[in-house]
């Protein structure tokens, strides 16, 4: 296993006091710090390598391209996909999905046509596909909780059964519950009818390890910021026969074969999706994210999660007045919550005064909070930089808040 | 004026020797180089100031928010928008100008209206024309270059005069001739029929002073990359009345402003078209690049770069067998070549190892080359950091080239 103190010195945000209190960051759900061995390496691009990447010949345009493509193929590894090909940079997974939709979506699409989607998605896994279906008269539907939080996959599978499900949009990791979804389950069923499933890994790769052979998926999408890398950055993997038979989605250049006046046709993939200079130096960030959980292990990374989430888990319910949402099982290092009747804005800014930076809202996750009875909730969030010590300062700040709004039980 | 020897030593890129040479980088008009400033801006943001934003309550989420939000004011300012919120984030002009395709053009067109695009484009505002054109059955119109090699104004007209043109869409300065287009006149010319115009300013707006408004531009696109910040990052400025009128483009977190199972309704411009996590870092690496150039003065900047463009001018005149192409006058810093009959690949590898980086190909412009009867060129564009001596060198490389090649006359 790893030492948290260690990890500690590597993140210079989280040794700043913020009111004048030493900073517990449980906000990684929504981005999580970059390392200064992150940092380092982008500006060490700056200072030796940078250029336009693929057009060039010179050596600073050479060194660019195999900085870039380097990244590609660490990427690849850490998802285990079969190729570099088969990943795509984008700014992040909201881009990877919306090229999912835009170009697999709407091209292949016909009207009546099924997309599933579940209650636990972001926004991003959800809009896209509701805009898609509205654009070419798709029917959308959507996979509701059981009573103890789990997706219900006797509904899952009757939507399947309709006949016409041609894509499933499905979260492995829900960002409000941390509920990990039954996957390989779920893109089982639903190539066993011919669809084909898209999975949100933002709240999942930068905390389990990621088989994308294995899970068998035909679409997965990650977010650079949000596993040490820097923001601007994240990707879509995407199987080879899927993504070649796709047309683009953002138009220009790099991504072309030939161009004429009236028409263009497509470079190879995984060009024909990278229209344009791409973020080159946030592909050699995401890289230098990859070594440094790569040499942490994913499996230590999740282990160490497991423990501050049984910790957490167990300390909050001591707590009275606290709500914790979702199944505790199986989940990433997240707790949404609520206390009492405090609102969480409320909640959340006492926290801060006391240095403890948790979110609060509905955490692009409307529909699932509207289940929920919650308009709002706080959320907590772990990783490999946080230990028992920020849980603590948690826990005693909730006391905190608990007295300046007045009320010591409910 | 400033001083291209103190601005050098901003540029460690610049003081290394490549291929045992001092660098002579005449690439900019690709990727310009990233000053010190820039790069510690973005090191600072992360040790002090990095979390998601606009979403959180607590410190960092808060000082990322206003560093990201003060990004877009400084932009703003510096092509003269009237307000922050005509600025949307985008990875670069490629995006930019897709944007505007998908979020305006897809929606707004009808079959058989017309598009007007120049022969000058660069792929970026060219390729989504053609795309979006085919999938509305609208009509696309190139306007092509007079002998002397100016946009012919009068082909021009006769298309407005058509009564079908909705779009123009133009470069303000060509990245293969650096030939400066009169845009103000064109922009004139398609409001009197109606028309909007989208201006490509990826090579003016690091080198010529733009003010949005003088120019009465619809939208204008620009890339951070060009204009001494980092990869990942650019902007779309729009006309408010437009933009608020608009459908967004990518779909997902903060565009939203409620998201039900089946449908949902859209946030405010700009966070309407900035979809998912953007790019905090380098928004505020843009920023400081701003910063940087505002400080120069880019009337510094744009005289600099005409003295030195008339100097390089001058010297590949007299090098016999050097072909130029495009007029002389208006054009940005920088010179697109051939030699005699070598292939501009031989030509930009030898320079290479001469530690002379200029770049070789059909710089995402084919339609372009068609024209010139020139398959590829070389392009060596010049930019604050680059002075006589790196003109020099260019000169004495390709002296080289003629003896590699075995022939000292044609």
């Amino acid at each position: 296993m790893f030492d948290v103190k260690e990890i500690k010195k590597d993140f210079p945000v989280l040794q700043q006091e913020i009111n004048g209190k030493p900073v517990a960051y449980l906000d990684s759900a929504a981005s999580s710090q970059v390392p200064l061995q992150v940092v380092d390496a982008m500006s060490q691009y700056y200072a030796t390598s940078h250029s336009n990447v693929h057009r060039g010949v010179h050596t600073l345009g050479e060194r660019a391209t195999s900085a870039y493509e380097n990244a590609r193929e660490k990427v690849a590894r850490f998802v285990n996909a079969p190729l570099p090909q088969n990943i795509v940079f984008t700014r992040g997974t909201t881009e990877a999905i919306n090229l999912v939709a835009y170009a697999y979506g709407l091209h292949k699409l016909q009207e009546g046509d099924g997309i599933i989607v579940t209650l636990v998605e972001h926004h991003s896994n959800l809009v896209p596909w509701q805009q898609i279906a509205k654009l070419k008269g798709a029917k959308l539907y959507m996979v509701e909780l059981t009573e103890e939080g789990h997706l219900d996959m006797e509904q899952y599978q009757a939507f399947l059964k309709q006949g016409n499900i041609k894509i499933v949009a499905v979260t492995q990791a829900s960002n409000v519950l941390g509920t990990i979804t039954p996957v390989k389950e779920i893109i089982q069923a639903a190539h066993a009818v011919g669809a084909v499933v898209v999975v949100d890994a933002a709240q999942s790769a930068p905390h389990l390890k990621i088989d994308v052979q294995d899970l068998d998926a035909d679409f997965l999408a990650v977010s650079g910021h949000k596993m040490l890398g820097p923001t601007g950055i994240g990707f879509l993997y995407g199987k080879g026969k899927l993504l070649d038979a796709m047309e683009p989605f953002q138009l220009g250049g790099s991504m072309i074969g030939l161009v004429d006046y009236y028409e263009s046709n497509w470079a190879e993939v995984p060009a024909r999706f990278e229209a344009g200079t791409p973020n080159i130096v946030g592909a050699v960030g995401l890289a230098a994210a990859v070594d440094y959980l790569t040499d942490l292990g994913m499996d230590n990374v999740r282990k160490h999660e497991e423990e501050l989430l049984a910790y957490a888990w167990n300390r909050l319910a001591k707590v009275e007045g606290v709500e914790m949402y979702g199944p505790r099982e199986p989940r990433t290092g997240l707790i949404a919550f609520n206390l009492d009747d405090t609102h969480p804005h409320d909640v959340s800014t006492v926290l801060d005064a006391e240095g403890v930076a948790v979110r609060a809202g509905h955490h692009c996750a409307q529909p699932l909070h509207k289940w929920l009875k919650a308009a709002a909730t706080n959320r907590a969030s772990f990783y490999i930089y946080n230990d028992e010590q920020d849980i603590d300062r948690l826990v005693s700040a909730l006391q905190k808040v608990k007295e300046m709004f007045g009320y010591v039980t409910r």
